[in-house]
């Protein structure tokens, strides 16, 4: 059961292309397979909310007479996709982990599952998600240790590509919700720039972005670029511009290293796999700089140093509004976690919105002023494995944050920055993931930095 | 039933506090008598989508114990406010003038209704809305000629405020369906700035804002600082800052007199009496700049030259996916003008968009530099009065734009600024709106110079 990052072939797509065009595959058979997967491994995994096999086998049909005729509609024509279940399909439910959602089935398309279906991917499951977004857990268990979570909120879509059940998956990080889940899992994720992807009906917080995890950066990219291409970004925002497919390797030259208010607080194993990558960077001849090695840097390490409580404010505020209507209107629709959540936004002022605002702005700038120093921005996507979790005791306090802490994810959604987690660690046997971060709209730069790591740095396994 | 600016007495709110704090009069009896004005002018004016007049009463009950017990809950509590029927409320339906939302009924409150009621106001109408406050337009006729249009879209909301039916109404504004129809119906109405008040809900475009229309200037700030202050402003935005009663007048010294690309197309009566206003402001001693004194302002009308254009590509592009996944649901659920408006967006690319947000950010750069130049800028709130609408005769090509031209009012929306428009001419028995617009986040400047000239003006009357 232990996670070998030398060792696991995730599911990847990209490469079935070919496969496609000489009739050797079909993205019909493609789709069995996954289904089989997902057959064996859902009922310890638990990474979905609803499948719509029906409907999936219907478009993989359609894909792969589209396939035959040698005019597939892009190159993820065919293929299966699983949705973060807070994004509205219109032919699944969209019950967002959430009591108060049950059974609620808008008969409308997010602009990315939209932009999808235009590319003929296949979408055919919703994910587990962790409740509204929050911090609520939903079943899912990690796959490579059913006792911990998978990290959250995105954990379905996380979980179900590192049990290789579908190739890519879309998920949603406001705090740490696209990152964590897949550096707890194994498997590649974008965070894109805010507003990167276009949103759809989920523009109520400043700082959120739909994100891609997938097994391979072929495919995380491609996924990515077509949904950007067909919904671009969100309102106002000019939306992810890249290279129609991956980026070629680019080979950093010097990279900040990010503690961020993380660093304190991890465990030993994860610190020294970590800094043992940054040996193998150094033997490469890539200057690494610490916050030491430049006022600058220790600037932004500062202004990110309470980047968790910025972010809470900010978010909290936010969903304030929005959470007391269904509150009012569903007085047992919300998890304990949630109201008292809600209870401590409504204890804000709007001053104190503002402050955090300010705080997020600040921060924003140092990060811009970095910009010169280094080619991107390397740090741990989350502190340490995944925490073991069992559930809420009754009577007990309620556990603090079952899906992980979002100390290194606050950090990439404070600054609207891009940021790509890698599984290049494995500590006592469970992925931790690496992430770059690069400055805003730099999506096809920190993704081309993250394939030449990937190819050119040998994964880490401590014990 | 001509419109004659030095006679009409709008509903007031701000001055009936005082008879309620000692008992002379209350909010039950003040809603009593607007109900009556209602009864009275409404089968002619149909402002109203949706009444609820027990909720009101129960309502205005309560505010009348507050105030009795000398504890109201803020300057408006007990004031009747009517809500464009775009705006969520959760007692009374939301059907945005459109069959597609026929029946619709979410039990929420938007975020600006849902402040309102914290401060006491009484909600107990939905106003006629152009569908989905677009062009098509709702049943609402101008208050003072009933063969003609109201404006659009927030049609019901200045109407309801012209026919002294209610003293403020809340109302949208993504191309000028704010300031418009105040302007066409004699009342005035404040366009804050880019997201100075949260849109709850209604966070799928750009350059939209929530307004007020209101009788007198003193219940236009009140209504808008009460929500500001409670809800803030949208996710991301510190809000409306500013005093917590309405600013005192302040005399401008220079105003830049904006003539956009409307001035061509004015008619010569609204034209004669905008500058027959305009002389009296030079007689006061203000300074008036114009496009050939600056070449900076020379810079600003040309970056607004095409400003409806803009404005168009941008929202259009915005409310495509969202209206194609209406369109798939209820195929007969949209007007065939919005039908046109759709299949127009759906012929661009994403570059297109992205080309027009720049054309929008360029205008706002040139619109910053001229801040030092003057305290704001003046210009009409409408080409003329308001049009002739007889309906759409069937085998016809539509009318362009029943509810009236936007070409004054794409400029403050693509600059994201605010705008006042003042009842000051009257033309052919009609009213003509004058707007000051400033930099954003200038609401409080820009209504503290507004309450100056409707202090010091003598509103214009020509034949």
């Amino acid at each position: 059961m232990g996670y070998d990052p030398l060792a696991f072939q995730p599911l990847t797509f990209h490469d079935a292309r070919a496969r496609f065009r000489d009739g050797r595959d079909t993205p019909r058979a493609y789709l069995e397979r996954a289904i089989e997967t997902i057959a064996a491994r859902e009922p310890v995994v638990k990474a979905f909310a609803h499948l719509n096999e029906d409907g999936a086998r219907a478009a993989a049909d359609a894909s792969t007479a589209r396939w035959k005729a040698g005019q597939p509609l892009s190159p993820i024509d065919g293929m299966p996709v699983a949705i973060k279940d807070l994004l509205e399909t219109k032919d699944m439910p969209t019950e967002m982990g959430c009591e108060a959602f049950r059974g609620n089935f808008p008969k409308r398309d997010n602009a990315a599952v939209w932009a999808l279906r235009q590319a003929g991917a296949v979408v055919f499951g919703k994910t587990v998600t962790a409740e509204m977004g929050g911090t609520q857990p939903g079943a899912t268990t990690n796959p490579w240790d059913p006792a911990r979570t998978p990290g959250g909120s995105s954990s379905g879509s996380a979980a179900a590509v590192a049990a290789r059940m579908v190739p890519a998956a879309l998920g949603t990080q406001v705090g740490g919700s696209v990152i964590r889940p897949s550096a707890f899992c194994g498997t590649l994720a974008l965070k894109p720039t805010q507003g990167g992807i276009h949103r759809g009906e989920r523009q109520t917080t400043s700082q959120s972005t739909t994100g891609v995890h997938a097994g391979s950066i072929e495919d995380m990219w491609q996924v990515a670029i077509e949904i950007a291409n067909r919904c671009g970004g969100d309102p106002g925002r000019p939306g992810m511009i890249g290279p129609a497919s991956t980026p070629a390797a680019v080979k950093p030259q010097r990279l900040i290293v990010l503690e961020t208010e993380g660093w304190p607080e991890l465990d030993r194993a994860s610190r020294s796999a970590f800094e043992a990558l940054l040996e193998q960077l150094r033997a490469l001849d890539i200057t690494l700089l610490r916050r030491s090695d430049h006022p600058w840097i220790e600037g932004l390490e500062q202004a990110i140093g309470k980047g968790r409580a910025t972010c809470n404010a900010v978010t909290n505020w936010e969903n304030r509004w929005y959470q007391r209507n269904l509150l009012d209107q569903f007085p047992q629709g919300l998890s304990e976690r949630a109201k008292r959540t809600l209870a401590s936004a409504e204890a804000m002022r709007v001053d104190d919105y503002r402050a955090a605002l300010l705080e997020r702005a600040a921060a924003q700038h140092r990060h811009a002023a970095v910009a010169p120093l280094a080619d991107a921005a390397i740090m741990l996507s989350c502190p340490g494995p995944a925490p073991l979790w069992a559930g809420d005791t009754p009577g007990k306090p309620l556990a603090p944050r079952p899906t992980g802490d979002f100390v290194f994810n606050a950090p990439s959604s404070m600054l609207f920055a891009p940021a790509v987690t890698m599984p290049l660690l494995s500590v006592g046997g469970l992925p931790v993931g690496v992430q770059l971060m690069g400055q805003p709209h730099e999506d096809a730069r920190v993704t081309a930095l993250a394939r030449w790591m990937l190819g050119a740095v040998k994964p880490i396994v401590t014990g």
